[in-house]
């Protein structure tokens, strides 16, 4: 089975904790690895969790705050330490481009490898990467400043052949690929043999949306509906929900309506207030009563999706 | 006794190995706390030793490599989050100082506290602190980039004064102060007790001098002649002694030399090569045979000058 793996390196809010880090996953798609913010420290834990800075070619920022970027030129000059070759692309607000290229100009300026910018408008829904299998896209999230969401969806697969149709036809192996796309097998006579005779649904692709950091939002709802899995930030429970929107956040049952909504498989949950200091139980209990196939995130946490 | 302390945050080179976390240490002297450089993650470990944000008002930047100086923006952030009052002064190179100061006021733009920048001039010796019994001064140091190292002096003490002298010449509890400072007593009748006869010495005064990144220097070596305890790059051992001068590092021979000569009590060697993954003996012992009172800097470790 082809990978496509969520790994947490961090999952706190605002400041580091005792319990958690500050914003940072890998999306870990047939060994390619996309980053999905960069809090404080991330160049750390990417490498405790064994992965290798040469796999890593995109990096997606949410928005500029602090705990969701201040892992960046760390990250980045110790991947030119290591010899990283090739190019890095930053997906980012216009702002947080500029502001990184100053220090790395300054601080990596020999680097190993390109870095390149691409920038994110605000409000902006855009396939921001995209190859033969894999679609990254971002939406507006709903948060005090600027904020965007992605959406990495794995493209159409092909279609399972028949053997037994396959032979029984005498198809040539020069014509399967085109098959398993989807096309009909015309004979030398001209008769035509219809695609659904010679093939088998392909499976089912597979899709996740991260959604951090975002206050409650229909909106945000519908932009990621049937997705199956979806990261969403949970990070008060409901006693502080005046709280949660006056910060622009969500309390975990908050996250899990959004799940329900958008007719999500999974959910994971996110970006604790380092209040629970013992411990998430309780966001988990209030998300669960909403939508039971929530998972509470944690540093080292992998998570299949397919 | 009044705290002098040296506390070590991070005591590794260029980046996060699974041992040892970027440049980072804390001087405590009397509950004021100075922080001399500031690699990625410095927040994290500074509360992890349970120090107080409150209490530290000065933060020292010997040079302009990442793994001196990422760690800023998280740690400023997080004072702020954490609504620290009154003044901070960064005492740095002009262009640190212009670079931290774009992403601050981005990033932190609310601060609960002001930050203040005192430019250290490129082979400058000034003294950058001082208050009532402390002084921290600069002098050059020799690595491939512009440095600077600190020296933290306590100013002369009072003598002690000698009670049973005291009570024989009737010395009146107003005058105590300036005798202690080392007046004579001038009695009634014009007959001057001299001020050695009414104290003894002054407890010696402690000094630290912290050298790191830098080559092995005899200048270096004069310029913090008589300090007590030398905080001293070691990044390589002998065998790799060319590799040290090309990158503008030291040998742990090499620091013991420099303590050596400027008549130091003790050394910590520190800013280890992540080679030595299975620990820093070979660096203690090369320095040991040159300078006996020598000890591995560690995350953790609390030292006393006093």
């Amino acid at each position: 089975m082809a990978k496509f793996q969520i790994i947490i390196l961090g999952c706190g809010s605002a400041t580091p904790s005792a319990r958690h880090q500050p914003s940072c996953q890998v999306v870990d798609f047939r060994d390619k690895l996309f980053m999905i913010d960069c809090g404080e420290g991330a160049q750390s834990r990417f490498r405790q969790m064994g992965l290798k800075f040469s796999r890593l070619g995109h990096i997606f920022i949410s928005h500029l705050h602090g705990d969701h970027f201040f892992g960046l030129p760390g990250l980045l000059s110790t991947m030119s330490l290591h010899e990283v070759q090739g190019t890095v692309t930053i997906h980012v607000f216009r702002e947080g481009a500029t502001l990184l290229k100053t220090w790395m100009d300054f601080f990596n300026h020999k680097s190993s490898f390109d870095i390149e910018y691409d920038i994110i408008e605000p409000g902006e829904r855009r396939i921001v990467y995209e190859d033969s299998s894999l679609t990254v896209e971002t939406f507006p999230l709903c948060h005090r400043t600027e904020c965007t969401g992605f959406i990495f969806r794995e493209k159409p697969k092909l279609r399972h052949l028949r053997g037994d149709m396959v032979r029984f036809h005498k198809i040539p192996v020069s014509m399967l690929q085109k098959i398993k796309e989807g096309a009909d097998f015309v004979k030398d006579d001209g008769t035509v043999v219809p695609n659904a005779a010679l093939t088998t649904a392909p499976d089912p692709t597979v899709s996740y949306a991260y959604c951090s950091d975002t206050m409650h939002s229909v909106r945000v709802a519908r932009d990621i509906k049937g997705v199956d899995t979806v990261y969403h930030e949970a990070t008060y429970d409901e006693s502080l929900r005046g709280q949660a929107r006056e910060r622009g956040h969500s309390t975990a049952a908050e996250a899990a309506d959004v799940a329900l909504r958008a007719g999500a498989r999974r959910l994971i949950i996110g970006h604790f207030s380092k209040r629970y200091v013992n411990g998430e139980g309780i966001l988990l209990k209030e998300a669960l009563d909403v939508f039971p196939q929530t998972v509470l995130a944690n540093e080292g946490l992998r998570i299949d999706l397919l």
